[in-house]
């Protein structure tokens, strides 16, 4: 009987914590959206609101922290239920880098304002960004049903993301070499670009965490590395 | 008497997970000054030693985290304990993203090899490359000897190198600018700054760590942000 209350009051406090990851997911993904639409819509104060909204974030993410620590100390859990804190403290680490990235795109965003005059690379930037901010919802949908074969199937998006940023990454380049007034901007550009990608890499950290919930076992990082720049830069300069 | 054994079987548990993260560092500060040495010799097999090496780090890294939590199952640490248990787990990652910034500046030096021409830049990034690895081994060192003042200096240092990221930035820039040939290696050269730049970013990690363990709070961030490369955009600009 108290074997069971001691049950139920650690996964009281696990939910509790699993919900704080959850709203952080969520407002993560709000910050996604609002950094790509202000980037897009060259939008300053929607990027400040964005930068600005990064704090709450990190406070999340360190209140995370604290509670996981917390619950650790008091409840010594073993097993899967130790796996499980463990794989939520990850989780809400990749979401604060997540929103750094955020962060990072609406400050250059506001650097750039006015600046930028290759709609085709926002056009897909924009894009790339709906995509990875997809795979962020899944990935934490696939977290929440302990659904592994669904986490699977995000980590083999994420080629196609890799693939998305190696094009954009040449247009870029062809854009930059084609105008030179537009170099300062592509960098910048390009930046956000990576930045974005590296979204997508922290989905796939997401649900690689599922998935060693679910098996025990982390994926092998066999995938091929779709990131293809340093071949680009080699068509690209022949 | 079993209490003082259980407490030492703790400390020699722990000891031997310091012990393994000080090796992660030491091989990790190897592999980020042969990446620099790779790159400013534009040595392919070096770089691919490197490349190759940073499996060892994403090994040793598991193995922490592995060993952490058996000891947190196990043994069930509390306050200081799990603090420090907590904290070699943070180091830890942050030594694994340091291995793998050292990996992507040597992928980008195999396929730059031999079409490097910006020698003043290649300098400037193995003296910056030098100033963060020095960040590591003193952050490493501070953790060690627990050594809160020492942890607060390296914080300091990490404005210094985002300084010398800017200059190079603006340097880089402006190498653009005058000869479209070099955008494409500019673009590679702009990443592995910023790889490196972000080096100093995980020794104040190291470093915030170190205090959290000796003070129990984490250092307040408000601290200047050093890296200006949004105003050097404007700068180059206008």
């Amino acid at each position: 009987m108290s074997e069971q209350h001691i049950v139920s009051s650690f996964d009281r406090d696990l939910e509790g914590i699993q919900a704080a990851v959850m709203k952080m997911g969520g407002i993560v993904e709000v910050a996604l959206s609002e950094a790509a639409t202000a980037l897009k819509t060259q939008d300053v104060e929607l990027a400040e609101k964005v930068r600005l909204g990064d704090r709450l974030v990190d406070e999340l993410d360190q209140s995370v922290k604290t509670d996981a620590a917390s619950l650790l100390a008091l409840r010594s859990p073993t097993a899967g239920d130790l796996r499980t804190v463990l794989s939520v403290m990850e989780i809400s680490s990749h979401l604060e880098r997540c929103g750094d990235y955020a962060k990072n795109i609406s400050k250059r965003t506001i650097a750039m304002a006015g600046s930028v005059e290759i709609d085709e690379t926002l056009t897909a930037l924009g894009r790339m960004s709906k995509f990875v901010e997809g795979m962020i919802k899944d990935a934490l949908d696939a977290y929440i049903h302990r659904d592994a074969a669904k986490a699977e199937e995000i980590i083999e998006r994420d080629m196609e993301a890799d693939q998305i940023y190696n094009t954009l990454f040449r247009s870029l380049l062809t854009h930059m070499m084609e105008d030179h007034r537009n170099i300062a901007v592509g960098m910048h550009l390009h930046f956000i670009a990576k930045n974005i990608e590296r979204v997508g890499d922290h989905a796939t950290g997401i649900a690689e965490q599922t998935i060693y919930l679910v098996t025990g076992e982390m994926p092998e990082d066999d995938r091929p590395k779709h990131d293809k720049t340093t071949m680009a830069f080699h068509e690209s300069d022949d």
